[in-house]
């Protein structure tokens, strides 16, 4: 039998869908899938969460509401949460993860074998795993043993919250088989959320990943008092040695100059709602990465990915003047004004990229 | 004799140097000059502004001040000012223009028999001749009748106010002749500026006007309460359509991914000091385009160059839908509202522009 299904076809087995994680971005793709859902008329649809805690998923099931990270936020009727993965994954055709990037591979083990066998899998996470420099979609196609045809990744200008506010949103859905990228962006199409679809997972995937490093920088840049003009250069170059990066990976220039690179750069990047370019901002007022740490109720990625970013560049031989930098602020080798020296002072030089040498 | 001067020679003749316009980037670039010449320890550099308004001109010369324009910044001594353009022009090796692009031929055309044969000539202005849609670089050619290779343009995520306050910015200088670059960017190298050269003129200049016009839809979305995500997906495919049309004119890609296209665009995008995205939040609030600009002291130059880009746009046949609505706004075809939902609702497809059909 063709494993390989069309859009329509796979739509509609995307009525049951399980949604691994009630974090922010969780919850919120849920209310998407669910919205998505009853805006075509499907009222079969389900979204069943998976919630680690217990009271998030009575909250859910009760109150229709995440208050811990979407204040005053009403989830629709077809969207339920439970405790129990199993239960979550049973018969659950579209499975998306939203787990923290460090702890994704070990939940993976616990619930991989009641991943119903033919599910697609969509990752929302953005990073990379610390010590092996693994993109999400290599640990997931590594713990669930899945093909890379069944793997979808989404990620764009997605500030989780104004999502979950019904502003409108565009966003990148990638998977290596265009059909399953159309399905997954079908079954995620809400009034307020557009997804656009590409087949460069590799791409997409980085652009989620060191945009969280560059908003760190910037944030740097943002607590040391410095002003927009000092911030759009960061944010230029960020997204150029980000380029360079995904290259060397596999991904496309056009992907890192779309929603998911440069858009996903620029609205993490200019949100105050945005967790890294907040760490960079107490970083370059002073603290130390343990006091930004404690002071942060919810991980800044970037700070558990730069090494990684960074490690994974040297590998490829890929130069990373901003996220070296990062780097070295998070390990309290430099100090922000001395950053703001080393990405500022080098000498007079052409702009174009063939010629640099930093 | 051999009109080809290398950097250091055309350095040491760049210390008469003519400033045209005492407006805000006018009297900023003046101040960099100067400080420029100061810190490479040049005592006998010279900057003359040429300023319309006789106060102005006093200003300056009394009080090494531009209050107008820029409050609280002191000029250097350097910096001095008449109200006479041919004894600012006179022996001026380099002149700098920062004039309204607008009225920029008028006034070069009182002036052009005073400039020094031979002289380089750089525009810091930013926008296309209402009429002619021509660039300004191609105005100056036109009516000073210099050769390509005396010509420069400046353009980078350039707030002037806060360059005249020394925040650490980087700029671009472009010129046909790199070594005409290197020699503008070492005379404006000042200890809180650097420029980058780059031969890629209409690229440059190109990233500098369209990024009025995106600025002014950024601002627009602003004004009608739209969030990050959405200003930060107008970013990127304004940049996308900014690119179209650079290439179509001989720009170059890596220009527009650089400091004077997505530079200059998320600088003025991000920024509450850029005119332009102002606008554009006026018109987003429901103000009509003389509504506005009764309500600014100082010209948005994108509302008056944005009819011009769509319609060099058209000649090349490039599709600029941001640029199609900033314009339909302006001309009360359609309200900020009905701009949202044609920029928002297109229907789902793939993300690559080789498939766009908008």
């Amino acid at each position: 039998m063709n494993q390989q299904m069309d859009g329509e076809n796979m739509q509609a087995d995307f009525r049951r869908i399980a949604v691994l994680g009630a974090g922010s971005w969780g919850t919120t793709f849920a209310k998407v899938l669910g919205d998505a859902a009853l805006a075509r008329g499907d009222h079969a649809a389900h979204v069943t969460v998976w919630a680690r805690r217990a009271e998030a998923a009575e909250e859910i099931n009760g109150e229709h509401t995440n208050v811990r990270y979407l204040p005053d936020i009403a989830l629709p009727r077809n969207v339920s949460a439970t405790v129990d993965a199993a239960e979550a994954l049973q018969g659950a055709a579209l499975v998306i993860l939203a787990i923290p990037a460090q702890s994704l591979r070990e939940q993976l083990r616990e619930v991989s074998s009641a991943v119903e066998p033919g599910a697609v899998v969509v990752s929302l996470m953005k990073g990379l795993e610390r010590g092996t420099d693994a993109r999400m979609s290599e640990v997931i196609m590594q713990e669930l043993a899945i093909a890379p045809e069944h793997l979808a990744v989404v990620s764009g200008p997605n500030l989780a919250l104004e999502i979950a506010r019904e502003e409108p949103t565009a966003s990148v859905v990638a998977a290596a088989d265009e059909s399953v990228a159309t399905a997954v962006a079908q079954a995620a199409s809400a009034p307020y959320f557009r997804p656009y679809t590409n087949t460069d997972v590799a791409g997409v995937e980085l652009g989620g990943i060191v945009k969280n490093v560059i908003a760190l920088a910037v944030g740097i840049c943002d607590g040391m008092g410095m002003g927009d003009n000092t911030k759009a250069s960061v944010i230029t170059r960020g997204l150029a040695e980000t380029t360079r990066l995904a290259l060397s990976l596999g991904g496309r220039l056009e992907t890192m100059a779309g929603l998911s690179g440069l858009g996903d750069l620029v609205a993490t990047c200019s949100s105050p709602l945005s967790r890294n370019r907040t760490a960079g901002r107490l970083l370059g007022e002073g603290r130390t990465r343990d006091q930004v740490a404690e002071a942060m109720t919810q991980t800044a990625e970037g700070v558990k990915s730069a090494p990684a970013v960074l490690h994974l560049a040297a590998q490829r031989g890929i130069e990373m003047p901003i996220t070296e930098a990062v780097v070295a602020v998070l390990e309290g080798q430099i100090t922000p004004e001395q950053m703001g020296a080393r990405l500022l002072g080098r000498d007079l030089k052409s702009e174009r990229p063939a010629k640099e040498t930093h």
